[in-house]
């Protein structure tokens, strides 16, 4: 296997054509066509590493299908549309063709799915795990949600359950809610917004203090999978639903028109966003990247 | 250190404004400007990989440096313009706070000189060793230059010296050739360049491949290194200097402006394309990324 060889096989199973596509992979870099006139340019990357989010034994499909979620769920986030993706893959010797040809295949399939082309990267060896980095690329929906737009009085909401996904495999299989995200940011009483990957126990506080706002919880409201308690729906990470922020003279009409549009997803009020004068609920952490550091992997 | 105390030492040491941001780190995504009118979006991402691009022994601020750069000089490869950047950094839990300014500091340098401001990324753990992810978004210049554009009877030139780059530590301290790369994509006798990062004996078929051409080199011109032989400078990888075909009918009056500009830098003609009916000098490959997995790090 040579490099050119191994990049025929990612090749094929990859999207890489787009019409806003210039100069494809094989250059230095890519070329796109900037955003049409009234748009800006949205950029995220994230990573998705062996020992943190996922194991030796996951089946690499699903790996390359979460890969390329984790950064589409934060485009969601914003009511971006993600359009352009870059790969790099950090992979150790022992990987076959047949390994990388379903991470290929698990990348391809998250980039069918959400309309996203594959227009550069690298391969390169890996001393012990394997790494992914994806960079998006895309454009801004007709409005951009920020965190830090939340108002007093808002009623917070969640799309979904929450917890128990690393447990359960749903971290590996999880639909970003991109169509939900550049829905609500249409909306004009949705005033802030955030897509929960480190568990409510992290993210709310998070968006609070980017809007100088406290918050109240009523953990019994916290919508919970079967197999989690409210406990572990805070302090769980790996939800990738939607934490959004809506005024509270909206919110009926707003959720009748979100039941029309999303049938399948609840939409689920679990608190109320107040000015720093009001203490706010006590909720323990969810997931910090350096504290982790600390726990052996 | 918790990862939001981690993120100050890195902010303190990063140039993270820039006219054009309009949303930056601590949001789900970066919004920035689009770019301006006749401009095309320009993307690049570059891993740097303890093991196979530095040590554990290599001083931190120099693979930051190294880290950004190896991207920007993809850049200059083709006459764009580097904005922004995103930097994703896995660390093993021994990394300490000095040694993750060290890195910032690095990184923060070269953003500073090359006029790139760092607009997102992530920090995450690793296993064993340190990562580091950096993908930049530009703009195209007045002209892009692809490696698929060369002519038979271009001349085949390199900027600088060839040969050593990993083994005299120049590899960590390499100046990217953006401004000579814009300069020669603005000359219209220049038609194909790419930059040497896997070494002649690898990138020069890959541009004669691009181009449906075939190439004859004098192995004597090539401007090797005082510490490299004519064969090291062909092998070696880690060049980072461009290589570039021109119109032979061009070259007295480019070469003449070139030493004008570029007083310091050395433009040195090696060779000729030819059609494919000539065979190509037979030249040893440089790295390629898979074949190496073999080796043992």
């Amino acid at each position: 296997m040579t490099e050119e060889s191994l990049l025929e096989i990612i090749r094929q199973e990859l999207p890489i054509s787009h019409p806003s596509l210039i100069v494809g992979s094989g250059d230095d870099c890519a070329v796109v066509r900037p955003p049409p006139e009234g748009h800006s340019l949205v950029l995220k990357t994230d990573a998705t590493l062996e020992g943190i989010h996922f194991t030796q034994e996951t089946d690499l499909s699903a790996v390359g299908w979460k890969a390329l979620c984790r950064p589409i769920s934060d485009f969601a986030a914003m009511g971006a549309i993600p359009q352009h993706a870059l790969v790099t893959v950090a992979a150790p010797l022992a990987r076959s063709e047949n390994e990388w040809r379903d991470l290929s295949r698990g990348i391809g399939k998250a980039a069918r799915t959400f309309k996203i082309t594959i227009i550069g990267g690298e391969i390169t060896r890996s001393p012990t795990t394997l790494f992914i980095s994806v960079t998006l690329s895309g454009i801004t929906g007709p409005r951009t949600l920020l965190r830090s737009a939340a108002q007093p009085n808002d009623l917070i909401c969640v799309t979904g359950k929450l917890g128990g996904s690393f447990q359960s495999g749903r971290h590996l299989t999880f639909l970003p809610r991109l169509l939900e995200g550049q829905w609500l940011a249409a909306q004009s009483g949705v005033h802030a917004m955030m897509d929960l990957s480190d568990g409510l126990g992290s993210d709310l506080p998070r968006l609070a203090r980017a809007s100088q706002c406290n918050f109240l919880i009523e953990e019994n409201n916290i919508p919970c999978h079967q197999d989690s308690s409210t406990q572990e729906a805070i302090t769980h990470g790996e939800d990738y639903e939607l934490l959004v922020t809506i005024d509270p003279k909206a919110w009926l009409k707003l959720h009748a028109d979100w039941k029309n549009h999303f049938p399948a997803l609840e939409l689920t009020p679990i608190g109320t966003m107040t000015s720093l004068k009001t203490p706010a609920t006590p909720i323990p952490p969810g997931f910090d990247h350096v504290e982790d550091f600390k726990r052996p992997l």
